[in-house]
């Protein structure tokens, strides 16, 4: 048997919305100790990985290692139900192998169930191997967002530059440079220890915030920790620099 | 003559908005005591009956009883030029048979009139036979509306089941099934002295309220009220259930 | 050398939204007292003038009189980049003969450096004849955008009619007329000395304002003023009426 309660169903909506483009079959790796997903995106340049640990859950039991195939549109379209504070219950029954249901309640006495027919998927972990970046950058999603849409305002790929005391993000289209770049939090330096380290911080806690760690010749890793319990990552392939406009770390 | 003045046209705006995708072509028949609409939806599947009392407008002033045949789709757009504070004067002259105006106004010196042609629109009106439910639900209706929209994400037709402690709108699709329960509010169990009324109150005369009505066999009703002086019904026939996937009450 | 600043870029980006539409090639003519643009839009109905004097910049410096011929998508592009409190500079260098640099800037270490590639425009200046005219009417530019709007519902043309006491737009379909009129302030009527001027003014510097100013077979003026230092002006023919739904004044 497998059951998994969030207290709030915002927190895996906003997770799922964030992956539906790029992974349309989604395996749920779960165990004991945290639900996983790892899946490429559709071109093959991207590779997603989720984690969710124990923690981030109200209630979890897993009691033996399961792998749950959902499609992410589907998914997607189910969480759209949830309301800003319903509860959400995963569970899945061993009898019942070829189904999954939410659960989602509020407060008031509405109960809605959703049952979702299981897919077959393929599931094999790719070996992430454990790498030293030569710089590590934080910075607020927000600002990172704004980055990636204006740069893709003129551009198809972007160049990302980190030094010590600034990051560059470049773009160029046919009649256009674009070059956005953030100083270094000079407050934040005292606790810079490492110096290729660039951080871009506000100190707090409620703002969101998103780290790029970057090393030549390997993929960039953009990472959004969940509430202390998880993350969401992003790993990215290099562009190959042939005409100029390739990204790079 | 006729003469029908609204002290709020967003009232008005709001009832056209309900009904123009569902009805093209809406004879109003104005009497001494109201102004109705009947007719039937362009699937022939629903019937849209309103009701505006008297009691509903500013001025009401109706010499003898006419029908003004209006297509909607104009009429809505009329009504999208009213700001949230205008007046709203519908006129009539019998001098001028083929035409109604309209009068939005507000108290800063601004007035538009717009004339729209009527419409020549065969207008026999459906009796529709007095009715006892075997259950009348009262709700939200922005919970009717989730549900329904909830429900049409995986599915085309809702089966709806009242019982004496909940009601369950249930859709299925093609690998997904979808229950919505409500339980029924305990506070409201005193007033309900029906056993078949499943009552879903939440008391605040603000919220505005669906009724479900449903027996057997017969049309399911859903009605709202209009300020203590009319209604807005749709009668939905059942749809016969071959498929395990139809609607009935 | 040519630098001109905005301490706030979001006038600058609310100017580029109001002419994009009309005016793809924008020829700026940038003097020592101010950077104007003149344009005929794709139908060569409208003529559009932009004048922005120099005290609406933070930063002023134009060594010799320059065109800088823009795409005004493009430029659109550019400005939707700018944050709320951004500031912009406008810069173009005599050396680099080809390209303007916007660089749009915040209090918190962003830096963004859009380059775009100047345009060959042909750019003659259209003499406008001092005009006086017979009606001028200024109204909340809210209201005039709604008159536009609710005119545009239901007619390709708008006949503009301004009296001593109110103004009248009006707009026919198919099967309806439309009308909006509105009645003269009253409380402002002792500074209105002209007797053909309609003035509709709320007493408000923070209300935007629109002036229209009319005579017959002339074109209707549509002016913005912008911050008192400069305008943006509509230019449009009137429409020779033969169908009796043209526009006049």
């Amino acid at each position: 048997m497998f059951e998994a309660k969030f207290s709030n169903a915002g927190l895996f909506k906003k997770i799922i919305e964030a992956i539906k483009d790029l992974v349309s079959d989604a395996p749920f790796d779960c165990s004991e100790s945290s639900m996983c997903l790892q899946a490429m995106d559709g071109s093959h340049v991207a590779l997603v990985s989720l984690k969710l640990e124990i923690g981030i859950f109200d209630v979890y039991r897993c009691d033996r290692t399961i792998s749950l195939g959902l499609n992410s549109a589907e998914l997607n379209k189910v969480l759209k139900c949830a309301k800003a504070d319903d509860t959400l219950m995963i569970q899945f029954q061993d009898g019942e192998q070829d189904s999954v249901t939410f659960t989602l309640e509020d407060n008031k006495g509405r109960k809605q169930d959703i049952t979702l027919k299981l897919l077959d998927l393929d599931n094999e972990h790719l070996g992430i191997p454990d790498q030293k970046y030569s710089a590590v950058i934080e910075m607020p999603s927000s600002e990172f967002k704004k980055v990636c849409s204006d740069i893709a305002t003129f551009s198809d790929t972007m160049t990302v530059v980190a030094t010590k005391s600034n990051i560059v993000f470049k773009g160029s289209g046919d009649a256009v440079t674009n070059t956005i770049s953030y100083s270094k939090d000079r407050t934040a330096d005292e606790e810079d220890n490492d110096d290729d380290l660039t951080n871009f911080t506000k100190a707090s806690s409620l703002s969101p915030r998103v780290r790029l760690s970057m090393s030549d010749a390997v993929p960039i890793v953009i990472e959004y920790e969940i509430e202390g319990n998880g993350f969401l990552r992003f790993y990215l392939a290099p562009k190959i620099e042939e005409d100029k406009n390739g990204m790079d770390e």
